[in-house]
């Protein structure tokens, strides 16, 4: 049994990461906490959880967590995340971070887009971005894991396979993402008010989306050249789910069936990835840890598509993944 | 040309209105105030009516107000509104009052359920509660008119008819009605939060909607005999539209034919209620001023249906129906 | 491992159980059969589970059905239903059904509701009602489990431990039920396109649900006394979840803590009936086999409340309780 | 007073139809045409519009309508409806076709992509395509007009203006298009199931739109080059509305303040198109004739947003915007 504290467990991600970790089996989650309101009741803040877990949201000490628990889900805000997580990691805690502040390599990188300085900059040198299909071996051993954000782990699992194999060019890239609501978290806001976005669907933070570092860095690494992406996030009146169109200029004279091929050689292996012979939809991926995906040749483009779970896929049930990777449980225990 | 003053425009009720009577032709607005905001744009605060009117939002005072208008539609909220009704009405304009200040003939029933003082108890004899379907001729010379609440328009068009004719008890009346979630207005709460109230349906306010002493109010008047109801609103995953499902007990023999000739009598020169044979649906009357009600007899129970727009029939277009009336236009302008 | 095979596998039950029965750890799929399809894969009829069972849809035989399982879930449409489930019992398997074929005690109530004469009159006797609240100990000695319908399992958890108490009139009980589309399952059809249900809120057969005798029933059953309710559905725009609010009328001087103490002395041992201080929602319930019920008292009036997933404790994952009872398997196992 | 008739008047196109001619004011509405069923009562078909219209749906022949009717619009799906188009013309009316089958120029591209015979290609020739923005000088004169399709409008409302002042490049224009669900008609089918299409967005007809060489053919003609596009569209869970959001590489040095500016310059006489700062949101321009267009400039690429309403402005306001250039009514005229 591992002993496990989730921080910050008010939000959707963390209800979402309750839900997987009590059907684990190998994982006793030993505190939860909060710092916004006093000690409320778990059920009341979620209340899809009523009667699921007899643990009382507190706001606890880092101290007082370090005791109770061997790993830490950190599902804080980001800056305020790496405050803690520090902290944590010097208690000798492992962490899977949900937050951005140590996907980036670069702190000049994070404090450009995310406006703020990074307040533990020598951390980042270990973290590890939590993306195991492609960085599986590093995770294993990693002591702070940086899960990734929702929109990349949907757009680098399509492109990056043809990327690495030289089939598409880096320098043009253009990720069309779509997202349900959910993904804006759950603080009320006008623009997530009900009668303002539903029944509509428009983009939003276009050319300035935190995202879009995040997906150039990790196709830069995964291909092995410096990638730039023009990346543009779509609010979609639904609760969960990603769907990312991505538009890629093939290299060389592979066709659909080989671009196909390669998507299915690069994850046979793979226990979340679905390489689908049909187009993918959101919810053919909700309420799953798996990601589907697909590619289409249209008058020489090349189309890729990719649909996953914002809340499993893209924050909790990677997570879990991660963390199935760290403890050396099989990689699918609690998300099938 | 009636030159019209909108009292807080900002507002869902508001845009609605102003929709309508860009379509009048017999209107011209003069002037639409906020007290929230530093005279934005209208085109800002509701997109959809960007480039539809030159006219900039204000701050404007009562008396600047009363210059420049002869009739004020009031969209402020509960209490706000009272107080400055009271003096517009002083200044010698007319007003149609959105909020519940005058809608109820007893201060002192206001004051239990609104949780305020009146702040003009001495404007409520001079109020006429504005349903043109049972109080048309006192509305065509009213210098004030209160316009109705959604539920209760939704449930008393269906009820009052049989109400009135004996048809049905006083003492049994239980009102499920199922709304929109525009009715909750424009300010992001949780309740309201996309992801919260999305795919979900769920009661709210249970035996304590400020709708209730309304309801109780007009079937008394109509029925002409003390009535108290139960009343259960729900909140529905769409936009607009309220639904309400009325369980009444029948007195006497009359058969459900008899009721539907009933409610066809009461309607049948009506422009805005339809008496259908099929079930009511909220899409049927979606953007719409009509009312759709039917009758079903169902093992001894009268059990009626009918739907309407909360924002039109249920709001702007009842307010719009009632300033024709008000001045002398025919009742349907601006409304088909 | 209990070998188990799914009849009529094509829809959203089947499809439900299946995803259930994958997590179930004690059970072995070893049939799944469709009379429609020419034996398609199981990933693009369900292309949710894509890649999660490796076993085709077949057209099979009852003979090939007895030989490859121990235990069978009908989800074949009713009457189609009656006819092989009496083959199956003969074969000496146990049998969960879906249908409604064997959910009424009389066949004549069956024919007069359903238009259709009854296929197995003669295993009535033998079958048990699957609400395990009420029925635990029949089921877990049962051959054929007649597994609830989803508007009754809704309702009855609400209102049956008042009515057993004698806390509620059996003479005035009236049930409004808001469903998800799912319930009307996955044949396109006018109703259900998309442009017609969506941003609306109907009634739907009105007076001639067939939940009718099967609520009337099982409160009849449950109560002591013949029990007819008024029952109304609603088509709400929301993929599953359904919402049942009671009105009945108390019997004695019992308070509204009263009622709640009764439902919760009902329930104190269940695993999957949440008895919940605040009102239920749908979206609390939904991808759980949890049902939330509570209760109001409204200016004299009984008001119960009852949410659950109808397709999980509404369905399929009544069917797996059901199961883990007659297998003798904790009664949680799969379903948390 | 122009007689209309509206053939094919049982979709949703022709449901929009009646409503925006209701509200016209110069015409008048006098056959409703069918061949699919018996006569119905148009409120049994479109129950919004009960009460609206006392004329019957019938299955009338063409000559029956050349006698009552001037001018026609045509609802009927393609193929069918050029045969008729083809003899109302000869009967001497004014023709405004919703159908694809005269918007293409060349009789072999209409084949190759609808996969039928063209049945009236000696028209082709006379047929103006619909769109006011660009061709209304040929719009007042013409006998036929091809109503545009909701995916081109969209798109080319915004690209058009950019291609045509040599400030972005013809060949390479990706067209990244998101439609609600009305656009697939009223047919029901298994894509369009509530249970199947709601909470999920998913791309169609990838590669494969018969839109696509309607794109192509208008931006070439307005363009002055040979352009082929790109387009993908999504379903989206909405009612209605599209939402294009297009990359285009740009020519020259031209800055976004720029583009928005040759955009504003392009549409400053238009009433229907507004150039927008905000990014739009298809709910702008839900229930309106308005396209919003706004452009960006994202790393080096032009993107470009449209939103509108695919049944008013992408169908059925864009026909009544032609009818009234037609007719030499104000163009606005039972539209705003």
């Amino acid at each position: 049994m591992i002993r496990v504290a989730i921080l910050g467990a008010t939000g959707y991600t963390a209800r979402e990461l309750i839900q997987l970790l009590l059907r684990h089996g190998e994982v006793e989650i030993t505190a939860i906490t909060t710092r916004q309101e006093d000690q409320p009741d778990l059920g009341s803040v979620h209340p899809q959880l009523a009667g699921r877990l007899d643990l009382p949201l507190e706001n606890l000490s880092l101290e007082q967590v370090a005791e109770r628990a061997d790993c830490v889900f950190s599902c804080l805000p980001h800056a305020a995340s790496a405050e803690s997580v520090d902290q944590i990691l010097t208690a000798g805690l492992r962490v899977i971070d949900f937050s951005a502040d140590f996907r980036l390599h670069d702190a000049a990188v994070y404090e450009k887009w995310y406006g703020v300085d990074h307040r533990a900059p020598g951390r980042l040198a270990e973290a590890v971005y939590g993306l195991p299909e492609f960085f599986r071996e590093d995770i294993r051993g990693a002591q702070l894991v940086a899960n990734p954000g929702c929109h990349p782990t949907t757009a680098v699992l399509a492109v990056a396979p043809l990327l690495k194999a030289g089939l598409v060019a880096a320098d043009d890239i253009i990720i069309d993402s779509k997202t349900g609501v959910s993904g804006g978290g759950r603080t009320p806001q006008p623009v997530f008010h009900f009668p303002e976005c539903n029944e509509s669907i428009a983009p939003y933070a276009v050319g300035n989306h935190r995202h879009t570092p995040e997906i150039d860095q990790v196709l830069s690494d995964v291909g092995g050249q410096a990638t730039q992406v023009v990346f543009t996030p779509h609010l979609v009146p639904m609760d969960r789910g990603i769907l990312a169109t991505i538009y890629a200029r093939p290299v060389g004279n592979a066709s659909e069936n080989d671009m196909m091929a390669q998507l299915r050689q690069q994850y046979a292996a793979e226990p979340f990835v679905r390489v689908v012979d049909h187009l993918p939809a959101t919810k053919n991926t909700t309420d799953t840890n798996f990601c589907d995906v697909s590619v289409r040749v249209v008058r020489g483009r090349v189309l890729l598509m990719s649909s996953l779970d914002n809340l499993i896929k893209g924050a909790s049930g990677a997570a879990v993944q991660n963390f199935n990777l760290m403890y050396g449980f099989d990689e699918t225990t609690g998300l099938l």
